[in-house]
């Protein structure tokens, strides 16, 4: 097979074995020599993954002057966990944000995620994607997504900076985004899978191994074939928290029981290959879980995105006590703790409800299908509420009695709840309730970068030339727990600075 | 370089190129296909790395029967970073149990452990080792191992388990297994390095690329040896804890500055090297901070020890305040982010204090050093200590009656410390007082393995053959923080089960 006598520094990548005709065996992403490889395409620019890095570096990459460059998606369809995620955007000095006097500032959403990072989050990397977070938003809106007329604060903001999507998820940005690419000369495959790097003697990633025809979860289809990428490779293949075993071996209580937001191909094997190539593996403990999704209903749903606009003027409810035990807009990872302490007499999970009043609930569009598809539901009076619920009504009807005490003053004693958002709102019949309970949602883990989206390899402590990694896939920008809508600027802003670090601008 | 033209399943491992000769240029641990190889050496088992994991794996394959086995060590000293632990080992049921009549059992081992693990902590791993403690625990007795006749109550754990070596360090336990290991026929090997797996067509690891005559440091150093290892290599490489850019990437705080109680060859590289033949990295964003450690000397020191043993009858005080701030035998990582909050009004580090009646302090062997080199300080009266430390007198005048009640009732109101180890020994003058801050100490992170010591791969999830990992370099079994006295029960209960697992025991 080979043979080699003098193997220097970079032996390893020098040792690979070329790539040749996969067996109908199933064939694993693996890495090879590009010494002998047969091409059977050439482009500058590969990217894998279609989702909001991947979609954001093609357009940057085609704006910057590249001519050829070509997405490659797994799936059948394109947009990738973008497309079914929230389509929630947050980014600092916005239009929206000078329209309606919201004084804020790169430092502020820095301040604010690094206080979510719990002191592990990368400052540089949240820096450089809040400076770049608007020209981001501005590509969106060029692309021709369309956004809500209003501005959210979500959980562990200090200010309203979320723009959302008039169809309320990542597929009125993921949509807009295909169109441009297409519009611009961005070449998109779909049912083709990353199958390894191909590397140069020097250790440089110079093309791709890919699954031509590939069926998802079918591990024998598809056509081995080779293609170079004269400038360079962007991985923007995102999370694993579909990938069972995985996520398990970080957190052994995310079983296949433990329902999951994300689209059925975040399975992380791009990501892996990367750190069989030495990428450095940065906080893969850190798996964070939706405190706003619903038990009732499978993946992201309808309930996400309705309790996340409601939560600033809603109550989180212990159905044991019938007492709040949470702020309602404090970070995930703050909340989902506090929502899987609600047990039952026997510790049995016993998922919290969320109270609101029907007129403030009704004015998010999913109000309708939350109640329509029976996963919320409608009282007239908390005593019916209670009833159905099995919550004790005096000590409900006190802490409603209380609750609407800090909506009059503006200060929650409880729990410390900014109440701007609640101001006048107060919580009266009739009501919406949903149940909460948290859900696998983001990997703040993967490869570490830096800001130039290059990926460092754990012995040089260099970049691995040739490669470059956007979105979820990358790790330790977030820390411990990633803020809400904050995934969408990183992906975005991530994908549009590998293609500029590889186009030189 | 290569001509392949058929390349299946595992054609990443079949296309690593054959070793050589190593250029003259720093070569880095780097994996090579075994075809074509040229053995320098044959084994029937290498050992990797000469700590207790390495140490228990060598004495326990000689005992199973193996006639060859080697333990490669690059340090030019043998022990490792254990040479320079704690010498604490916990076990239950074990005979200083029983003397002193300590009711306890495997499962409330592992249930103090899961508790400081925080949820992630593997079950099935803490168990196998808890299980088989005692035989460890024994097996450096038999090797002539000297212990306190004391059992110690170490923070976290809800009953005494913990011995100490006479000599309150590691070096207790390291030495004699040394002996141990050349008087049952175990090959010890300093000085030489490792530098890769040597791996077959199958993907099983065969051999491994070493550097004999390295110096540490000097990368170019040392002449490349290939060894064959016809029953299983182990790694029992330790953890990362000095390599300072690897444990900044998880934790961008854990600067050069920061103090680290490990020996300067703990950098990971072994590890890293397995995450490149594709073992899964688990936990490597949860790097344990020592809160027994003094800023006043370097790495473990001499307060360590005596802090350790001090906690359960001492008072640890905020300078500012004159008040305790934490209950002084909770958890490793509860009481270093405690003591990590204690600043002073500018936000600046200052160092808690931990206040000791001399007369309970000097039973400890490490309270004359402590005075004599400097890093504790002796004081015939509150008005002294708290004249020297600038702490409000009042406040801890207050601070110590209140907690010699807790003392006299046996129950902790300030912070529900276990007062049992506490019984009788009231705070009173001259007192001894050290510094506290903590130092980077211990990495849970590390490679996936299962109760065999077997290491999975990340895309069959099926075991890597031919490979074993012990020890810190292993991660996953202690979750977010582990118990102090609980890694030497780790590190040699895996290290035999690797050899036992190898042996077919």
């Amino acid at each position: 097979m080979s043979n080699v006598n003098q193997l220097g520094r970079r032996n390893f990548i020098k040792g690979l074995g070329a790539a040749g005709a996969v067996m109908a065996a199933p064939a694993l992403a693996t890495s090879v020599s590009a010494e002998g490889v047969k091409w059977d395409e050439t482009v500058e620019i590969a990217i894998i993954g279609s989702g909001f890095a991947g979609l954001a570096a093609g357009i940057e990459a085609s704006r910057q002057g590249c001519k050829s460059v070509t997405i490659f998606e797994k799936m059948p369809v394109f947009g990738g966990n973008s497309a079914i995620n929230g389509g929630l955007f947050a980014a600092p000095r916005t239009p929206m944000q000078k329209e309606k006097g919201v004084d804020d500032s790169v430092e502020r959403m820095v301040s604010d995620q690094l206080k979510a990072g719990r002191g592990v989050a990368d400052e540089a990397l949240l820096r450089h994607v809040a400076s770049h977070a608007m020209e981001a938003l501005q590509m969106t809106m060029d692309a021709g997504a369309v956004f809500h007329p209003y501005l959210q604060q979500l959980g562990g903001h200090s200010v309203p900076r979320t723009y959302q999507t008039t169809v309320s998820c990542g597929a009125g940005i993921t949509q807009p985004l295909l169109r441009e690419c297409r519009k611009v000369g961005v070449n998109m495959v779909s049912r083709t899978k990353f199958d390894g790097f191909i590397v140069d003697e020097a250790g440089k990633v110079v093309g791709v191994k890919l699954k031509k025809g590939y069926y998802f979860g079918e591990e024998d289809t598809g056509e081995a074939i080779n293609v170079r990428a004269t400038r360079g490779v962007i991985m923007a293949t995102g999370g694993f928290a579909q990938n069972v075993d995985l996520r398990m071996a970080q957190d052994p209580t995310l079983t296949a029981e433990v329902g999951c937001t994300n689209a059925k191909g975040a399975t992380g094997e791009g990501m892996f290959e990367m750190f069989r190539l030495g990428a450095i593996p940065v906080h893969m403990a850190h798996i964070q879980s939706g405190p706003w999704a619903s038990p009732d209903e499978g993946g992201f749903g309808y309930v996400s995105n309705y309790s996340i606009f409601n939560f600033p003027h809603s109550i989180a409810v212990n159905r044991m006590t019938g007492k709040r035990f949470m702020n309602e807009i404090a970070d995930r990872k703050t909340r989902a703790d506090a929502e899987l302490s609600c047990r039952d007499a026997k510790g049995e999970a016993l998922p919290p409800i969320m109270i609101t009043s029907y007129e403030h609930a009704n004015q998010h569009p999913n109000c309708k299908k939350v109640l329509k598809y029976g996963v919320g539901w409608k009282f007239d009076s908390l005593e019916a509420l209670a009833k159905h619920f099995d919550v004790p009504l005096k000590a409900l009807e006190a802490q409603v009695e209380e609750y609407n005490g800090y909506v009059k003053s503006g200060v929650d004693e409880q729990f410390g709840k900014n109440m701007g958002k609640a101001k006048g709102k107060y919580l009266k019949a009739p009501f919406t309730v949903v149940r909460l309970w948290p859900k696998v949602h983001y990997c703040q883990g993967g490869v570490q970068t830096n800001t130039k989206a290059e990926v460092k390899d754990s012995f040089t402590g260099k970049r691995i030339e040739g490669l470059y990694a956007a979105g979820e896939v990358a790790g330790g920008m977030h820390g411990v727990s990633r803020l809400g809508s904050c995934s969408i600027p990183d992906c975005m802003v991530m994908g549009m600075t590998a293609a500029r670090s590889i186009m030189g601008a």
